[in-house]
């Protein structure tokens, strides 16, 4: 194997693939960056087993070149060296040579390095297969989906499927639903596609799948029973599923509301930022306070002091109520929502209320009230 | 107590006496911040009692008025919910009033805090007095002799003189020793006024000072046995001195030597950094090659593999040496010099060698090399 690449390309394609490489695995061979120099292109490889993705750099791009090829071959290089000593060289095109067993010469006109590779046999395979069934949905409309679900996905290995985002589609509209049963997020989003799905992709892989994802391009994303793989421009990321049922959460979302708060984001966020300044449990419970009049946000610490904020700009419909949650929740929930005009729906004191931007019912956000005793 | 307060001026003066306290002190007053409101101004506090820091807030400033004084009168508020409150509050004016004991209310038109204080006749009486021997000196020049010798200080407190800054004043000159027995910075400046003094600060108190400075102002320096003062603007630091006598370290710097090498900072730094990626021992040996026609600084790992790097523009005199040193003590000393022209000078392969800037006697960084076996 012997090339010379194009820095820019080899930063950013080992960029895309270490972000699959876990350093930390049992395998040591998974700590390493595949490359595989073949007769249209270099493929890097990097894959931790839950997530692995796969980029391509063609030998060409606009007609100009990006790889000289001298030999064809393969070889796997530690992700931590490879990715740095790509970063740091000064060239623009480097040069890699298979030297000997699995050492590999990297240079350029100032730096020579020989760094021990990775015996390439122990590389295992990875089917980055698209099978027939697939759906296109826009780059930043899926990173959007994710970014307004991710944050509810729980944290704990308890009950694994909860771990990840549920995607359902049915027919023509995907629904991402994620909850630690504290609080829920749903994305409802209309594709163009007519298909029948539903699988739990786990969190970090939607996390780095996002990181990918550069704006508007076209990705397809194929189901299978046990994974998922999504493919955009020239890369291939292919997640596991979690295993089980996601639980049923529809009855959960109530329909109707017997209150509706109406009021500001940017207000509400930097109150309860405030109001949570001077709370010491660990859960930074808070408590708004309304009526058609006034509406407040409070917190109180026995040991610290208390806060109370105003809230200026709103309409209220409903009766007297008196609620108390979680800040982080209510916050996490507003920033998703991404709207200045929000609504906050509510049926009572115990009961789950819900925040939505106002006019869009694409994205709910439910969150479980607090007992507080006041 | 009660007064209005101009937002920017308490969030400035809250910044600065915080730095001075700590959070883990085993006195609870001090985890405060002590508020004195006074017939002329607001002065604040904050101490871990090895710094203390005061500032002044002036009721006027350029004519326009800061505070509005209903009632005089002091309180201590806990640092770090004052601090969080005062930057988070939205009102440009801010009012604080002692309400009941230790209770202190803050407000603006949204927000309304009820914070406990903590009582203020525990806190303890700081001298703050300046005396009669006092050195002057530009904020920036200071400013520039911490950051050149500080992160040569010791980490390890075994030897506590070493984890601070040696400052010694001989009539008109001013020389700043830091090392930690591996290295040694030493800076030396002229200074307008003529004294005698012989203080080692420690290196966290120089830390908090530095992030005080703001530019060029002039700086009081008043040096007691057990503290040395600080007065820059409105606001005056009072440091403990580590007790002790600090090493002679003039014999340890040569006078004489029989290489010299002079390139380019840029350069070398950036071999370094790539040579020192494939280390893989704690302490980033790498090792520079010398002759008066090639110059390789190169590293090698049995388990990664090696580098090699070339520096194009050099200048050398002497015989050929090669010689091996901590990658990070050797990018510190030439990032502390801070010009791109740089001359290294040595006397053989385990003999200290100086790094200094081209033409500039005034800072001297010394390093000490390691025995390798390759």
């Amino acid at each position: 194997m012997r090339f010379i690449i194009s820095k820019s390309h080899l930063v950013n394609g080992l960029n895309i693939v270490t972000k699959g490489v876990s350093h930390n695995t049992p395998i040591p061979v998974l700590t390493g960056v595949k490359f595989e120099l073949k007769e249209d292109g270099l493929i890097l490889i990097g894959s931790d087993t839950d997530i692995s993705i796969k980029t391509f750099i063609p030998f060409k791009e606009n007609k100009k070149e990006v790889i000289t090829v001298f030999d064809e071959g393969e070889c796997v290089l530690q992700a931590k060296y490879i990715n740095e000593i790509a970063k740091k060289m000064e060239g623009e095109r480097i040069e890699f040579e298979l030297i000997d067993g699995n050492l590999v010469k990297i240079s350029d006109q100032k730096t020579n390095v020989n760094l021990n590779g990775i015996s390439v046999e122990e590389y295992p395979f990875i089917d980055f297969a698209l099978n027939s069934e697939v759906i296109k949905i826009k780059g930043d409309v899926l990173k959007r989906v994710i970014q307004q679900t991710i944050f509810a996905t729980s944290q704990k290995e308890t009950r694994p499927i909860l771990t990840g985002v549920n995607f359902k589609i049915d027919g023509n509209t995907l629904e991402a639903t994620s909850t630690d049963t504290y609080r829920l997020a749903r994305k409802k989003i209309v594709i163009g596609d007519t298909a029948y799905f539903n699988v739990t992709i786990p969190s970090k892989s939607l996390t780095e799948i996002s990181k990918i994802i550069e704006g508007n391009e076209e990705i397809h994303i194929s189901f299978y029973e046990k994974k998922v793989i999504f493919k955009l421009n020239n890369t291939i990321i292919s997640s596991r599923v979690i295993s089980g049922t996601y639980p049923e959460t529809d009855r959960l979302v109530p329909k109707e509301f017997e209150i509706k708060l109406e009021t500001i984001a940017g207000d509400v966020i930097s109150s309860i930022e405030r109001a949570s300044l001077l709370t010491t449990d660990r859960n930074n419970i808070v408590r708004l306070h309304m009526s058609p009049d006034k509406i407040e946000i409070s917190s109180r610490s026995q040991e610290v002091g208390s806060v109370v904020e105003r809230i200026e700009e709103f309409k209220y419909e409903g009766s007297k109520l008196e609620i108390s949650f979680s800040a982080g929740y209510v916050l996490d929930a507003i920033k998703a929502i991404g709207s200045e005009d929000i609504e906050i729906l509510f049926n009572g004191e115990m009961k789950p209320f819900i925040i939505k931007g106002k006019k869009d019912d694409s994205l709910t956000q439910l969150i479980l009230p607090v007992r507080t005793y006041q």
